[in-house]
This record gives structure tokens, C-alpha cells and sequence, in this order.
């Protein structure tokens, strides 16, 4: 079951010649879900290989313009692809209001419903849970009200080791009822239910925290993550300037890793100033030497382990 | 004088994984205009050279997203940049609206002014003139309120032949009188003007049709135009589908550029149902020789001509 984020763009506020703003999908068991939609996002999408049909639900962290100005486009094209079932939109507010006017104005006649739902920035909660999937908001400290979402796959159910299906004789009865983690009792015979199961694999996640200044509250909210996404507009020896913009420097980022004693690092959401990103990676690595750039174009995969 | 025109963008609604929606820049001059502006359209400039903060003005045709999701964006953009002058957008309504609720959800602190000004979709008339230049409205033939956009040098003024200047030993005044296009008279003597003076070359135009059902009334408003661009959503041999929805066959592009006696015609706007274009300019072709294919990055350059 592939667990894997794609780097649709990375860049921050400012445009350049070839990177986009803020974007990725997350792809659980081929179930997409956007993570913020920055401008151009549907053409990104489709570059990547990923048809919009295909996305379950957007996640967008804050209202700034480069991490949901491609968002309207996206809604707007789906209506054209005949899209029937409803999209949902999980954003904090205003965004309603902002999807009205959008519908007022150009999509007055788009063929699927856009539901938006509220996400709360300041409450730390499951906003979406389905059979796989668990996905909670985590506040964030930026300019605006903004959401950091954690992407929590459910543990997945227990499996009975074959040779002691052999070796008890398990029937199927017997095998649904240890897979359901209960004990296997037959005539007075009680088989422990850890004799029979393991654990296929440990329940991954992957956690997107962007924009923030430097927070330790939300790298205990995703403790023991595995792949953390943290923003880094700014370089170690910028860090004032990164404290009043409400955004975080490469050893912050790579302190909320550590702290959160997550797996891997990718950091991104780059200034424009800077032109060697290699170096705000190499800065990070410093406190925390799992750093990776989220380079656009890049899926980053989150392995099973037992 | 340059007078040229820059294709950043000429895909039909549905996006591609390289092509852009509807953009283009005209330049009179080094002042550029930017004359429709499709998602990524702020990319898109900096990727051909052009500083979005060189733009005098923006045109929009009309308020499909495919045409307008790029403006706000750029907006924003340009308060990042720093602009601190007007910007001035020539749109049909609602645009005002439209703008009035992204100032107030995403830019309430730009530091200059977004100044609208409505287009008349109904009226062929002078909607901004300055030095160099008009530009007027042409009502088109859309599914919404849709203008065409013609962009008229002014007549540059008279020139006085250098060997004339010798041979009648005219003074400087006297040279300003013949730049007037007066005569000149001395001692009872007149010089006629046209003996001399000449124009240096004549005033060029470009005319910009976009989206449209075919309009022999555009194509009259637009007479003698030395460049002419002209949707072709649709190859001739889906005339149905074009005329239902608002759109342009190859021959009804080629028609309106013999109708009009256009120098050249570029075409654009392709549904993305075309995989061949050289095929749908062959089609133009048969009743317009001067057809090109408006690539996405081609600059059209209008020659100076006497």
C-alpha cells in the first residue's frame, strides 16, 4: 500500500521562471489528497501525471494567495472534465465566502458540489477520518489564521503468521476471530491471540507544516512522524527577518524535527533570495542530519515497516 | 519603434501539461500591455523577459476564468514587488466586483492602486489613449459580454527631408513650422509642406478577437489591420460545436482576416481535442494565406512601413 507525497511546488510568495508555489498531493492506497494549491496547480497535476478527477479532498493550510490562488482554476476545470461527485474542501474561514463569490461569478453552472469545511486553527482535532485515514489540524503561528495537517494512516488490521494456521489447524471461523485480535478458545484450548497474529506493519504518517514561526507545541502534536514537512523561507542568518514575517529558518525547522524525533526532514517554501538551496539544506543537517529539499517534481515515499 | 506582440499563453479552456491559457503582451514602444491574462500569466512573463511591474495597463476580453484567473495573482504579486503606481485594468463588469472582494480577502494592505475601468461590450468606441496609442472596444460574439481589443498606433508626426533643410537653408523655426505641417512663408516666398516633409512611416495596429462566433461587423471595425489575431477554437469540420458555443472555425478566422484586410493573422485558442495545429493553420491557409500560428513564447513583430 503506497504512502507517498509529490512536490507540486515549493516556492514562496514571489514567483521565479520555473518553480511554482505551494503544492502536493498525498497519495494513500491511490487515494489523493491536495495539500495546498498554489497558482497552477491543475497544470502541475497533470505534468505529474495525477488527473484532478482522481483527488479525494483539498487541505489548504492559510488564505495567502500562494497557497490557494490555483485552487479556483482547479474547480473550475473539474466542472469542464464533468466531475459529478462533490469535492471537499477542508480550509480555514473565510473560505466559504470565498467559494461563493467564485461560484457567483464564474462557476455558476459547475455540475458537482464544492463543499468546504471549516478548519479550526486554533483547535488541534480530527477534520477527516475515512477506512484508511485519519487527518488532524495542527495550529500554526503565521501572519493568518493557518493549519498544519497531519496525516495519520490507521493501523492497519492484524494478520495470522500461515504456519500457525498449519500448525493449529486453524479454521476460517477460527482465523476471522484472531484476526479481530481476540484468543482462539476450542474445546477448553485457549491459543493466545499474540501466538497467532503480527502486526503487518506499523501505521505510517506524514505531517505539512506550513507557514509558522517556530513551534515545540506543534512538534509534540506530531511526535513520532515520519516524514515531516517543515517550512524554511529563511536561512539561520535571516532569522529576524523570518521571526517578523511569521516564518522559520532552517535550524528551527530542523529543531521541530528533531524534537518531534520525526524520521526524515523535507524542508521548503524557499525565499526567493535565496539561489543555493543546497546550503539551507546543509544548515538544517546541522541538528538534524535526515534533511532532504523538497524539491519540485520529487515524491517522497514512506516505506512499511514492521 | 517596436511594436510587437508576445504570445505567453494560447490554450482553450481545458489546461494541458505545457500549453497556458489565453496571454499575450503588447509592446508599443518598451510600454507593454498586457492583453488577457490566464492562469500562470505572471510565470509566464518573467519567463519571456518582461517585468510585470513594466505593464501600463491589463485588457481582459471577458470573465472566463480561462481568461482572468491569472490577474489576481499578479496582482498580489506586484504589491510584493513593491509597485506603488496605479495599475490600470480595462475589463467588462462584473470585474469591479470581482476585484473589490479579492482586495478584500487577500490584499488589504497593496501598496497602490487597482484602477478599473469598465468596457462596454456593446459599444465600438476609444476606452484609453495616451501619446502613442489608442485603443478601442469591439463587440464580439460570446457566451458572456466579450470585447475584442484594437490597439491603433497614432500617426507619428511629420518628418522634414534632410537634403531639403540644405537646399532651401531652412532655420530651426522654420523646420518646426514644417514638422507642424504648415507651409512656410518668407519674404512673400511659401514652401508647400508636402515639398518638405514626409511621414515617416505609417501608423501599425493590432487587433485581438477573442472568444467569438464569426463577426463581419468586428471584422469592418478592424479594416487595414496589420496584425490580426482571431480565436480558432474549433477545425472547420466541427463548424457545429463552434457555432453552439460561442467559438470560431478555422475559415470563419480566415474569412473576418480577408473581410478586414488584415496584413497577416495569427490564430489561437485551440480546443485541446487538437493534437495537429499546422493542420487547423492549413485549413486558414485555404482562404488566407498569411496565417501563423500563435505558439506560446513567439513574439510578432508589426514592421515599420512607408
Amino acid at each position: 500500500m503506497a504512502f507517498t507525497v509529490t512536490i507540486l511546488g515549493n516556492s514562496s510568495a514571489k514567483p521565479t521562471p520555473n518553480a511554482h508555489p505551494s503544492a502536493q498531493v498525498v497519495n494513500l492506497n491511490e487515494q489523493y489528497y491536495l495539500v495546498d494549491a498554489g497558482e497552477g496547480v491543475q497544470q502541475q497535476l497533470i505534468r505529474r501525471g495525477i488527473n484532478p478527477l482522481r483527488l479525494r479532498a483539498v487541505f489548504i493550510s492559510h488564505l495567502h494567495g500562494d497557497h490557494c490562488f490555483g485552487l479556483f482554476p482547479l474547480i473550475a476545470t473539474l466542472g469542464l472534465e464533468g466531475k459529478r461527485t462533490p469535492l471537499d474542501i477542508y480550509a480555514p474561514a473565510p473560505m466559504g465566502e470565498i467559494l461563493e463569490y467564485h461560484r457567483r461569478y464564474f462557476w455558476d453552472d459547475l455540475p458537482y458540489e464544492v463543499k468546504w469545511h471549516e478548519v479550526r486553527t486554533t483547535e488541534h482535532q480530527i477534520i477527516m477520518e475515512n477506512s484508511t485515514l485519519e487527518v488532524w489540524s495542527i495550529p500554526l503561528r503565521h501572519r493568518v489564521p493557518t493549519a498544519g495537517y497531519h496525516f495519520k494512516e490507521k493501523q492497519p488490521g492484524l494478520n495470522v503468521e500461515k504456519y500457525k494456521i498449519e500448525k493449529y489447524g486453524l479454521s476460517i471461523a477460527e482465523i476471522v476471530t484472531a484476526k479481530r485480535g481476540e484468543d482462539v478458545v476450542r474445546d477448553g484450548e485457549v491459543i493466545a491471540n499474540e501466538e497467532l497474529t503480527y502486526i503487518p506493519y506499523k501505521a505510517r504518517s506524514y505531517a505539512y507544516l506550513s507557514d509558522t514561526n517556530y513551534s515545540a507545541r506543534a512538534a509534540e502534536r506530531v511526535k513520532g512522524v515520519d516524514l515531516l514537512y517543515h517550512e524554511t523561507t529563511y536561512s539561520e542568518r535571516d532569522a529576524m527577518i523570518a521571526k517578523g514575517r511569521g516564518h522559520s529558518t532552517t535550524h528551527e525547522a530542523a529543531k521541530v524535527a528533531a524534537k518531534a524525533e520525526a524520521k526524515r526532514l523535507i524542508i521548503g517554501h524557499f525565499s526567493s533570495r535565496y539561489k543555493e538551496l543546497q546550503q539551507l539544506c546543509d544548515e538544517c543537517r546541522e541538528i538534524f542530519p535526515e534533511t532532504y529539499i523538497a524539491s519540485e517534481g520529487t515524491t517522497f515515499s514512506i516505506e512499511q515497516t514492521r
